[in-house]
């Protein structure tokens, strides 16, 4: 999948030997595309965002979207969406839901930014993993609509 | 029900015989009433809307709520909400993510303009009626009291 | 736990004997906290909300959250949140969907207001005990993660 990796971590932005969560989506995505750090800060945040979805049709952001002061990833990147994906937040959740109450603590956005979609998913690599396997099955469909690539396929559907 | 469906489609609006998706939600409504035909065309979407929001109780739209560069029909009628209504939202998006996982991809607005229920709907015959069959057996208690007609009655339950 | 109950309705403002909902959600939130009681009006709910998220680590409105005319709640409280919670609102939905269909008629915001967490429920006291125990199973973690004492806590599931 033509697909970015963004972990959001002021631990692993100053030592990517400790993420665990990047290579974790790369695993589920069967993506080797880059995995950028940022630091937990809002500007940083929509930089990298912005930048990326500039040249991937998938950008799935890890971390920084719990309720800790310095959680601002739902914010950084909603400010930046041209289109919500509801849909896509709605069965991340009740899929994580179902696995933990804890999902509850979530706070994830998505959406389009120019012909790219992005996800937020938690920072944890069990979280991340989990949100995304929610979302897996309808991803290729959803960015080749994004891209313009196939605009019509899904019309039956969504 | 005291209703209006408007089909957001560029096919359509040149041919409204290739539409069955407004016979389709007038059959599930149990309506006659009209059903109108516009394009994929923002402006063209909020004038049909408000326009119609001053006439009907309930509007309901059908298509451009995908993830397709024209699918603009969510930004459209969301800029004219007054108050939004996610439990309408999260209720055909849980039943219909019962249904296919497809139903992430669609992206449903809802919510009140004036003294109207305005709800969003995929495009497709089965997404549509899919979709209003969630909520339908709350319909007609929501638009009596968006309308003001029976604002306390169910005080009990919402 | 360190909480305020706020009561919108008209009738409990003017006669705060009338009111069942305040107690019922005291007795699932085990807290003897404050009940505060304000008209359906959007500024005295703002300002009730705005004064008692400064004081409280978890503010829980109840009623003005449905379609009559006067529920203005859920506007009146977006429009102070510093950072939309959709995975809490999701959760009270998705409970609240399993209970009644009515609960899509409930429009639920929940957010952070600076270190104070913030929840609407529905007037109702069952509707609004129903939505509470949706998420009591968290709502200790998240008040610690709002509040800053215990900000890495749960980064291994948010
Ligand atoms: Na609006």
């Amino acid at each position: 999948m033509d697909s970015v990796i963004i972990v959001v971590s002021d631990t692993c932005a100053s030592d990517p030997s400790k993420d665990a969560t990047g290579p974790a989506l790369q695993n589920v995505l069967q993506t080797n595309n880059n995995i950028v750090y940022v630091a937990d800060d809002k500007k940083a945040i929509q930089s990298a965002v912005r930048h990326n979805a500039a040249k991937y049709a998938l950008v799935v952001t890890a971390g920084g979207t719990g309720f800790s002061p310095r959680d601002t990833t739902p914010e950084a990147v909603y400010e930046l969406i041209d289109r919500p994906a509801p849909g896509i937040v709605t069965a991340m959740l009740v899929e994580s839901l179902k696995i933990t109450p804890l999902a509850a603590l979530a706070r994830p956005v998505a959406g389009t930014i120019g012909h790219s979609l992005v996800i937020t998913v938690p920072g944890s690599p069990k979280g991340a993993v989990e949100n995304i396997q929610a979302v897996l099955p309808v991803l290729t469909h959803a960015i080749k609509l994004v891209s313009g690539e196939s605009s019509r396929d899904l019309h039956s559907s969504a």
